[in-house]
């Protein structure tokens, strides 16, 4: 006589629990056996309206919800070892949690990062979806936020600015000037991040700070720079655009605050001492992740500058997505 | 210029990541050092409107949210080693947040169970608190709930019914016929947890099987039986209950369907070998914690039985709480 609860959690999500570590989902706790490695934590939640839309497909909101995290863990050079969910859902709704189940399985798997435990409540609001992932780095190895010197280089990995441009145009903004598929590249650059996992080595070897750039790059930078004391000068000329990011910009139908401030990149950015700029530049090409230098760590506690092709420093209205 | 969402996190829950893997929540991740020990990870939420009501006092809210997770841990036998914490929003309010970070600190000292990272997000909808903590066992010495074997005892700590009477009583239910001291005692059961981890040794070196009791003693033993592939015969006159409690029962006010399928409980229900009961029980009085043995574990793969004191089968319409 299961209730509705245990056969939804049967149902959906013990398929995917399939590491012997999660004891089919039957058990209050999952077990992170010991280990020499450092244990990196991290949890990101998303919720309906605010992270995602109420009629994006399930699937790339599992994807999402797990994809925020795995990005975290790539930025400090984890490789990924588990998740645990929460899920807050309205109602059991067949047609929403199957291609749900399907898309974080298929991740899951895909990164190597299986599911361990979690938790289903009911909730009269929103969906949201919270998720807490582990990953492993050798002792002491993780990379902080907090490592920049000045003179390292300033990089990032992929384009910046596409996921915000992709909201945008899912609420109907600028970016309807642009074709079919550049459009469907956007949206799905906001729908479905990629975490860069394959760049985690490079970054655990090179990197003297990192993170990921989720709220927007001026204000995650400016966080990085916090945590290191230090400032930065980003030539928004070397910024890496998609072209269709390019497109907008070049037409003047965004500006360029739209891409620095806008959020969801889930790209790295992190702080190489300049002589082991080459050897992480190769690294990342070994890896298949394009990193592109945009600046350099300078001295001092100003928020760092974004200065534009004519030597003249760009006014942000806003830094980065902020919740409250 | 940080972020109004960044001001939240340093107003009111830097001061509460006093341990040093927390990086005073200025990272991304925090780390869980490497340790002989196996890692229990374990994650619970809690609902505005589901699983607390909008006006229970903030600091009671954040000490239920962390505790119904410690209850977990002590079930499995574990020592807490610190947690994450998922905080939904609706807005920034500083006469609901500095309660609620006050009672946080305060549970998480008392316990030493140390906030290690977080995520604040803003939502349309009700009040969520997700909590991910983790315990720590000797390698291999998890308490499952699948270790049962018939001849066991089944025990359970302090007293059963409490919390779900208590919150009857909220919303104006039989507890009605109470006196003050008695109504807030039910209800302090139900809002503020009191999580068995002076309980975990004891079960770790005794149990067979356990788990905490959170949706509601008949169903979390059901799923205790059907995890170990055994069955169980509970005594009802054995349950232990408190003075209102029983009060409520003997007057006819409340049935044991209330007290055995409400859930709330947070105490730990676990199986015991007869020849180490005495032994677990010793244990369990030298830490303060009172437990009783309710009924014995049989062979079968039926729904445990609940007997009355005339020897009868009492038919329970729902064994527990169920989301959905």
């Amino acid at each position: 006589m299961p209730s509705a609860e245990d056969s939804l959690i049967s149902r959906y999500f013990r398929p995917l629990a399939t590491d012997p570590r999660a004891f089919d989902l039957t058990d209050d706790a999952a077990i992170l056996g010991s280990s020499a490695d450092d244990l990196v934590v991290t949890t990101d939640a998303i919720v309906e309206g605010v992270h995602f839309l109420a009629d994006d497909p399930p699937d790339t909101i599992a994807r999402k919800a797990l994809r925020v995290n795995l990005s975290d863990l790539a930025a400090k050079g984890a490789t990924p070892a588990g998740f645990v969910l929460t899920l807050a859902l309205r109602a059991p709704d067949d047609a929403w949690l199957t291609p749900f189940a399907r898309g974080l399985g298929e991740d899951a798997a895909h990164f190597q990062c299986p599911l361990l435990g979690g938790d289903t409540v009911s909730t009269p609001g929103p969906l949201m979806i919270s998720i807490t992932a582990f990953g492993r780095v050798p002792p002491g190895k993780m990379v902080r936020r907090s490592g920049a010197k000045a003179g390292d280089r300033v990089a990032v990995s992929g384009t910046i600015g596409d996921a915000a441009l992709g909201l945008d145009r899912l609420k109907g903004g600028a970016a309807a000037a642009l074709g079919g598929d550049e459009r469907e590249m956007l949206i799905g650059r906001y729908r479905v991040p990629q975490p860069r996992i394959a760049l985690a080595l490079a970054v655990r070897d090179h990197a003297s700070a990192a993170m990921d750039v989720s709220d927007g790059l001026a204000g995650d930078l400016a966080k990085l720079c916090a945590a290191s004391g230090v400032s930065a000068a980003i030539y928004a000329q070397s910024i890496p655009l998609s072209g269709p990011a390019r497109e907008l910009l070049s037409s003047g139908a965004v500006g360029i605050e739209s891409i620095v401030s806008g959020g969801d990149d889930y790209e790295i950015l992190c702080t190489v001492p300049e002589n082991r700029f080459e050897a992480f530049a190769g690294a990342a090409m070994l890896a298949g992740v394009p990193v592109t230098s945009i600046g350099t760590i300078i001295a001092g506690i100003a928020v760092p500058r974004f200065i534009d092709g004519q030597g003249t420093e760009i006014v942000l209205p806003r830094l980065s997505y902020s919740h409250f």
